[in-house]
């Protein structure tokens, strides 16, 4: 395990990070950093289309009217608008409801939605070009994979307990929009610690509506963070590294090379892939298993006698629930989800619902799942073993899930899962023409468009 | 060290804390309890208006503006008024910005500003009686202190880093306001985990504006948790004690019998006390000592060769900055406060002022400090020891601070406090007069009256 040598004093993260995000020019990214960030973008607004009316997403914007203030902007796939900060929770909340967003696999961290929710609000308030709106949420992106893996990527140790998008995604948010915002290289540094003041969340939230919130929040809270800095409140200008900020409180060997080598040359960003099923992305490649096997001919799911399922040792710790009594529930269940795409044949919103986790023929398959951990399979890999009745068998194994760095989501793939989620909000025509101008995303000269887009129609 | 029996579930924490916040009577809490909560509402009142000019709140305040929203309340010791949660926000950070505000010593939190500044913003929007609101006020400051312990009193071991103010008061203001709104148990549960979601803030922070900053949003963050849980957010029934809940993350070791041991029998909020000096809570001691020597006949502070100060090892943890280079930085600075009550013979917000850290009389006596741990005297203890250029000494032993428990402030002393405070932003007639109104706090049929008192005049 590397060390870092005794009496060196730790890197100046703070201000590294702050001068990548106010000096890195749009012109300057590499092309694939710039049409895979559209890519995620496209997918956040689609995520947020599907999750628009989901109940957590009605809950928390029933209180939020009563507070919201400032200049109202779009709720995406909703008819009406809030004020910005409470818009960027709210929108970003939709695109976490099912989680059907988006993974940093090795830090399991969602960050599209905390960066991009504040950056559409502020598109709503002046013009911003698609280039400028790329660029920021790009770094934004990048900024927030690498701080959670300078506290969760090996040798740092931070616990699994800590939800890394609600640790991590408000100090990205908040360079994303401080650097849309024009702020100089100080007041970004102050708008970084300051939201690294707001990182907050653990994962026993998981299967309640708070799972959805504390991104939302995180966007809200790096949002905010970039306006106070702004308006000039001073933060540490060691809030990352000092011996008492960010990463000391947040892991005991965190560590910041993580956050800083390579930056502007490698991009971590990369990594972070669109989710192919609305569940633990942990869950994922045991899914690709069962629907492939699924979709055998002349499968009887009436006829399983044992379904066995190897998979990574983390996807137990996070998704080991073999009864969750409800769709929220669910979300962060492995038998649940393996059940349903045995039974149904396939993995969408409509296998998340309260109904489909009280659907007779998936309960009689979750009665009958054996899951164990397997450490050769890594954690986009999986293992899965359908025993039948008449003595037969099928088997699959998935060395690389569908959505992983290996397999991501083809652009068909992406537009499907984009129309699928905007039909829930939006008619047919309205759910496609918004596609259609997401698609045009690099070339806009009024990113606001596509906000107001994702309104029209919207019921 | 106590161990939890192996196997033993955690005790129902969230579940208790929650039931104690609705279930406890207002006519039920003794005397003491009603009669302390009194004296720390009336100095979260001083210190709002004291802090009410600091420029951590003007910035605050003016970025806020622009996304403030709903039902507008009052800012203490200003002429405007602001939508309820930030003016929350904006209040508490108020009565923090001088950190002349109260300790809970065992852990180090400043628990009244969270609690109290949305309860005062919701006693603005419906009438709510004085008993009402101390009883809220009560339980929220004892579970703040509680749950602060939880994770800091041996045998817990959380990060020194960690800034308890932000982490445990969220949680306090939630119970308190939801209280306050008479949510029913269930929901109180889920404001306390949606709270405890955004339990956040870390002291590499300190000696900036963010230091204040992080109270405020506590008590946003609490408020906004019961609006949150009210419009039926739901998160984990065993937020705080489960797994890979805010006990877990917070500490390693977090001991949950101190949140829950002897709950409505042994009232840890008698333990938090108004704090007699602008500074770091760990300084004061050494102030005692400091400010006792230079009221000896005769004194001459141009005639000091040298300083020893004995103070317990924590206050070298958090405060131990010998060269604060202005007076925010200064805040937690041992050898500037040391230093400006030795040259000035007192230790009021003035000695916080930019203008008394760069006094020259100050300078030369901070240039002469010594500041040594001393593991035999506890937190609210110090020695002092000032050699001077005659070869004579000063010393004083303080055992237990004015302001420990020991010695708490006297009800004389706590108006002297707040006319101080209050003197700077309201004027005489209307700081007395506000004075004369909190000390009927117990008696008032609606508490909102006292927000509305601390505008009159104001400037």
């Amino acid at each position: 395990m590397p060390s870092a040598a005794a009496g060196t004093p730790p890197p100046a993260v703070t201000r590294i990070l702050a001068e990548f995000a106010a000096e890195t020019r749009a012109a300057d990214l590499p092309d694939i950093v710039r049409s895979e960030a559209a890519r995620s973008f496209v997918n956040f607004v689609g995520c947020a289309l599907g999750g628009a009316r989901h109940a957590a997403v009605e809950r928390t914007l029933s209180a939020a009217r009563s507070f919201a203030g400032g200049p109202p902007v779009a709720l995406i796939g909703r008819a009406e608008r809030l004020g910005a900060l409470e818009a960027a929770l709210v929108n970003c909340q939709a695109s976490a409801a099912h989680a059907y967003d988006d993974t940093h696999l090795a830090t399991v961290t969602h960050p599209a939605g905390p960066i991009a929710a504040p950056l559409l609000a502020e598109a709503e308030q002046r013009p911003v070009d698609g280039e400028a709106l790329l660029a920021a949420f790009a770094i934004g992106v990048e900024i927030a994979c690498r701080v959670a893996a300078s506290i969760t990527v090996a040798p740092a140790d931070g616990n699994v307990g800590w939800y890394p998008t609600g640790v991590a995604c408000p100090i990205g948010a908040a360079a994303a929009v401080a650097r849309l915002r024009g702020l100089d290289v100080g007041r970004i540094m102050a708008a970084l610690g300051v939201a690294a003041s707001q990182s907050a969340g653990f994962r026993q939230t998981h299967g309640s509506m708070c799972t959805s919130l504390i991104p939302g929040m995180a966007a809200r809270a790096g949002y905010m963070a970039a306006i106070f800095a702004e308006a000039g409140v001073t933060c540490s200008e060691q809030a990352l590294e000092g011996p008492r900020g960010f990463a000391d409180v947040f892991a005991p060997k965190a560590w910041l090379p993580h956050a800083t080598d390579g930056l502007g040359a490698r991009w971590e960003m990369l990594a972070n892939m669109a989710k192919p099923y609305p569940c633990g992305i942990v869950i994922h490649p045991a899914l690709d298993g069962c629907l492939a096997i699924a979709a055998t001919d002349g499968f009887d799911p009436g006829a399983i006698r044992r379904v066995e399922l190897g998979v990574n040792p983390l996807c137990l710790v996070l998704c080991d629930r073999p009864a969750p009594p409800d769709g929220q529930r669910a979300q962060v269940s492995l038998q649940h989800w393996a059940a349903a795409a045995l039974a149904r044949g396939q993995a969408g919103v409509a296998e998340g619902s309260d109904a489909a986790v009280a659907d007779p023929a998936v309960l009689a398959v979750r009665a009958k799942i054996a899951a164990m951990p397997d450490e050769s399979v890594g954690r986009d890999g999986a293992v899965v073993r359908v025993l039948m009745a008449d003595g037969s068998e099928h088997a699959r194994h998935i060395a690389h899930g569908i959505g992983s760095l290996e397999r991501p989501m083809t652009d068909p793939e992406l537009d499907a899962k984009f129309l699928d989620q905007a039909r829930l909000s939006l008619s047919e025509a309205a759910a496609r023409s918004a596609l259609t101008l997401c698609r045009r995303l690099p070339e806009l000269a009024d990113v606001g468009e596509i906000a107001r887009a994702t309104q029209a129609g919207a019921v």
